[in-house]
């Protein structure tokens, strides 16, 4: 008999569809906390999967789709790119009682895309972790220990054991179950991850484009680091995060574009009163 | 016999003008390794003083400037805003043997105020170290371990002596001498420091300004407490820097914004080959 009530996903059999930084440090987490029966790893790389066993993040292996038809939980863990293709893939193959969630960090799409497809038993989830780097050497055991992990569970009666379960398997993981509603999420996760993302991505251009950039560094600190860390990640995944997030992307750039050029002007002009208003605005703290 | 060549720095009294973050630091450290005779710290805050003198960063407090005649080297260690006007008030009370060097994060305007003051006695300094603290509290005895430390000494035979003098306090304080002319040292650091921390003032600013911005921080990962970071350093400070540096700046800040319109016209047409682009620049290794 099939695992289908929160009671019993404790010890489910796991299907992770993508074993990169994230997919395999939910593997890693899981396996290493004895929570799953069985972790199936589903990924295009035989090598990434060969290295995910020795890794210990997954079970077994599988370069096939169809293998997810062996899992009461499965997981897309891919660039969120592809994602909607994949879940189609998948779907024929899924049983009909299993659980589908996602870790991609743009939510409105994959929601959409999710629903039709597994009903009220598919419920989006973002896990507020993760690093510059990518890929299986990078994943770890307790990547998600204290982070944020959004879910965004079809508002909908039915739906309501399908979000525990994944409620439970976040905090089983050390992460913290936050539920917003897609789009909300979009938004928040636009205004502290996307944009700051694209900042970053930017200054790193503006520096490597100055002839003067390898003399700069050799006199940088700490400001330098902060503001470049996150721009070592990797260009495809965040070409295809920023797109999917566009519309939210596109007016938070244009109004961090004005608060960039009134700082300028504050600036030419030597205005220190308008400047030092501009300097006064603490961050909110996270 | 006052101490005036570069093999008598090492038992020399010294003179701190401001005894904050930076001043306060310098005296813990060449305290802490033995190395000044004598630590004078001069500071209009006699609650700054007793708290410097209580953390071992200097052995006697003054408020009055005149107390820099007792020195044989004199670090001014305030705001670069208030840095010109207080070393016209301390030169006529300087020995003409001693030498004088500061910390602040813009050189042009300081080099051009301190040479006509204390001629080729004169080094311009600036230790790339720091934190988005500040204060007497904040200071730490290593606090310029590994750091890079910029000297901007004049371009004469004569200054020869000051300038190995103040290279060797420099790595006394655990730090790396790096000498640069003060506008080529103005565009770098512009570059490398000034920009980054306006971009983070900026960013803190945009998400503070979001009426989200509350449940958008309980989301937050480590991106955003990368850009924010130094977005908490002092808003006065970072004002008279900013000003000191205009010019620079203001090209910087304009160019930026160029690269940034350019990376929300890809998103917002969808270009992801352009976009793409756009990603990888990585930033040069630091």
């Amino acid at each position: 008999v099939p695992a289908t009530g929160p009671e019993a996903a404790a010890k489910e059999c796991l299907g992770i569809v993508g074993v990169g930084l994230i997919g395999g440090s939910i593997g890693m987490g899981l396996r290493a906390r004895h929570i799953a029966a069985r972790v199936i790893g589903i990924d295009r790389s035989p090598e990434t999967l060969a290295r995910a066993q020795a890794l210990g993040a997954i079970d077994e292996g599988s370069q096939a789709i169809d293998a997810v038809a062996a899992a009461d939980c499965i997981v897309f863990a891919t660039p969120v790119g592809a994602l909607p293709g994949l879940m189609a893939s998948a779907a024929p193959f899924a049983e009909p009682y299993a659980l589908v969630t996602d870790v991609a960090s743009v939510k409105r799409d994959v929601v959409a895309a999710g629903v039709p497809l597994f009903g009220s038993r598919f419920v989006g989830g973002h896990p507020m972790a993760g690093s510059e780097a990518s890929g299986i050497d990078a994943a770890r055991a307790d990547l998600f220990e204290g982070a944020a992990w959004a879910l965004t569970p079809l508002q909908a009666p039915e739906a309501g054991g399908a979000t525990a379960r994944v409620a439970r398997l976040v905090e089983e993981l050390g992460g913290q179950p936050v539920q917003v509603a897609a789009d909300i999420h979009d938004h928040l996760v636009g205004l502290v991850s996307h944009l700051p993302h694209a900042l970053s991505f930017t200054f790193a251009r503006a520096v490597a484009l100055d002839p003067s950039a390898a003399a700069a560094v050799d006199m940088a600190g700490a400001s330098y680091a902060d503001l470049t860390r996150v721009s070592r990640s990797s260009p495809d995944l965040w070409a295809d995060i920023l797109l999917a997030n566009r519309d939210e992307l596109a007016a938070m750039l244009a109004d961090y574009e004005a608060l960039l050029r009134a700082m300028r002007e504050a600036i030419e002009s030597g205005d220190r009163a308008a400047l030092l208003g501009r300097l006064s605005t603490p961050p909110p703290d996270a």
